[in-house]
């Protein structure tokens, strides 16, 4: 049987970048970024007042200037015509291009404004600028033009679409969004709507699978197949051809009526593996169609559903859309009490996470009853990865932990 | 001046929670329930099979029987038809209702199936079942019909849906969403399919600014006014009593063309502050409409609008989706590098963050340009809140830190 990091690696080398689509920027919140951006002026673009007050040559406050005439007054947005006088001032507002003929500016709260009954505007300074360039943001001392600003594989959010803004990139080429087939199968299974029998249950991890991947940016259809070899046969072709990947859940133990595998295999889908040395989560199946979906087939109980989700598919479908992606760094969680667990399978622990004042990531496992008690997610908000190796791990041991909050 | 704390009571005494609606299951993710969701059933509502294999009376193992003739089969979602002989087993599969007069349930890795040529199947345990209900999920061992499952004011996610979805519920009463308005002023700022004049730049905060509130939740349109009393004043008091909050951006410094106060008041809003000991972002104006918004005035350096942006406006956002989010946790992170800062005033400083392999969470700071720098923002993945009291911050020391990723 697989190991955990096996079967990562078998799931992670059918990762293929999905094509690439235009699309206004404000819609592409979330989406990855397969282009690279420059800079298409300086950063910025002029030498840009920093502070509300007066724009003066340095020189002369350096030969002992105080006190300067105001020419005129410039707002942000305007263009910066030259000084006049060089022992004059221009007063000057935030944002403003600075003028030819000044080089420094003195904010109000470092001067004195004094009007004169002929109409005319001094300012004498009470804390003189230190050097050339004060609450000046010179040209160019961020970025210059056409340099790498986003290169192509960023994860668009807010920062870097005002980035795409400010060089008038109205379009982003982005990686489409990934198309996945959620599937449930079982026949103790009845729609949402229904009112189950004593020994019915509604379908829910369908609505869980569409959630989750619709958060990793996935566009999601749902589908149900009775467990029924005929109706297996007949329903997953299409769904094995028409999408990116095929998330499947229940029907791949090895019950009577667990047809998945023969299914799959029939329509064309290969193998890649099938069961792991985990807990919860043991049946997962594994296989790809050699046109088109890769196919998650996970255990149906809910708990081992939603673990291999995130531990195998959610992985995947950030990797199709960004392949830096496919391998984040781990995060690191410390475990509050002590946990032993005998079989030699890693083990997915759901865990509640908090922030302790040290600044630890700390993980206290939740009580849970078993992976069919869905209820137990509630509370959690990830799960620590305890190696097979290991049965006993101290209060205090520093684990990877998987987030889905 | 106000301190950051002092204008964070006053930001969030304006929260009032924003009606319910109701709203179909499959698009209420990342919303917040108004309503609590109780267990309509027992979780599992039958004695539910754990493992393929055969159910049995654990008096008959007890009683030394090793092999049981197989009376028939029940598959998942058939219903539990009584087992006819105490001796006798019944085959059975993950997820079907345990029969009645069987109790504990064996595994086939434990027995052995012998099919003979009258037709008969026997199976022959090789591992006993150590205690009645071995691999059984009991009735009511999760939850109690009636139990609280979800309580009103939960945000939810893909477990929250499956839960809900278990239980039947089409449905479900949410928060509706804030709706927003971004408003951008500035005379220097041109719409980004525009080329910018050498003095001008590009309209990046409201896509910023529509990128963040849209992640957290918010139906956001966008505005634009240039640095002129007029304009302001009949703009601004249609959104003052349309949306939810207004987000603006620029013109709250003290300089000649900073005109939105005065026109914010001017179209009947309250003035609750207007600067706060912090840098970046000192001149942050708030205020609300008594019928109406909540206003944001942000200054309008890219880094302070981004900045202030979610040390204020985000949190109210998710507050008043969901109340209980008003004062989460702090998160805590420890500074890598030491960082003196000496204004009196707390320090926002932006950060890069990773998971140390002892569990921290460790901060880096991330050059930056001053509050002007947009690109600074590319590698930050959120900011420290320094203490204005503190000059000087070790390495190693812990600090509250604010996620923008």
């Amino acid at each position: 049987m697989l190991t955990v990091d096996e079967a990562t690696r078998r799931v992670l080398a059918t990762v293929h970048p999905l094509p690439a689509e235009t699309i206004p920027l404000p819609e592409a919140l979330g989406r990855v970024l397969r282009e690279p951006l420059y800079a298409d002026r300086d950063f910025p673009p002029f030498n840009r007042v920093a502070m509300d007050g007066i724009a003066v040559a340095f020189a002369a406050v350096a030969a002992g200037q105080l006190t300067f005439p105001i020419e005129r007054t410039q707002l942000a947005g305007q263009p910066p015509l030259p000084l006049q006088q060089p022992g004059a001032a221009i007063e000057i507002m935030t944002g403003a291009a600075l003028p030819p003929g000044t080089d420094t500016v003195v904010r109000y709260e470092d001067l004195i404004l004094t009007d004169s009954t002929n109409g005319t505007r001094t300012a004498t300074l009470q804390v003189p600028p230190p050097a050339p360039g004060h609450n000046v943001h010179p040209r160019a001392a961020d970025r210059r033009q056409g340099d790498l600003l986003l290169p192509a594989g960023t994860l668009l959010g807010p920062a870097e679409l005002a980035v795409a803004a400010t060089i008038g990139a109205t379009t982003l080429a982005v990686t489409r969004r990934p198309k996945v087939a959620v599937v449930s199968t079982g026949d103790e299974l009845v729609a949402i709507a229904d009112t189950p029998l004593p020994h019915q249950i509604r379908r829910s991890n369908a609505y869980m699978l569409q959630a989750a991947a619709q958060q990793a940016g996935a566009l999601v259809s749902i589908f149900h197949f009775d467990d029924d070899l005929a109706a297996l046969q007949a329903g997953l072709p299409p769904l094995l051809r028409e999408y990116d990947a095929v998330l499947l859940s229940g029907g791949v133990s090895k019950g009577k009526a667990d047809f998945l595998p023969q299914a799959l295999q029939e329509a064309g889908a290969e193998e890649l593996f099938h069961e792991v040395q985990q807990r919860p989560g043991k049946p997962f199946w594994f296989g790809r169609h050699p046109q088109g979906a890769v196919i998650f087939a996970l255990p149906g109980n809910p708990v081992s559903t939603f673990v291999n989700y995130y531990r195998y598919a959610q992985p995947w479908l950030q990797a199709v859309q960004q392949p830096a992606a496919a391998t984040p760094p781990p995060t690191y969680a410390v475990l509050t009490q002590e946990v032993t667990f005998r079989p030699r399978l890693t083990h997915f622990l759901l865990v509640s996470l908090s922030s302790g004042p040290d600044g630890r990531l700390l993980a206290t496992p939740e009580r849970a009853g078993g992976s069919g008690d869905l209820a137990s997610l509630l509370p959690s908000d990830g799960f620590l990865e305890l190696p097979a190796e290991t049965e006993y791990f101290a209060a205090g041991s520093v684990l990877p932990v998987w987030r889905f909050r």
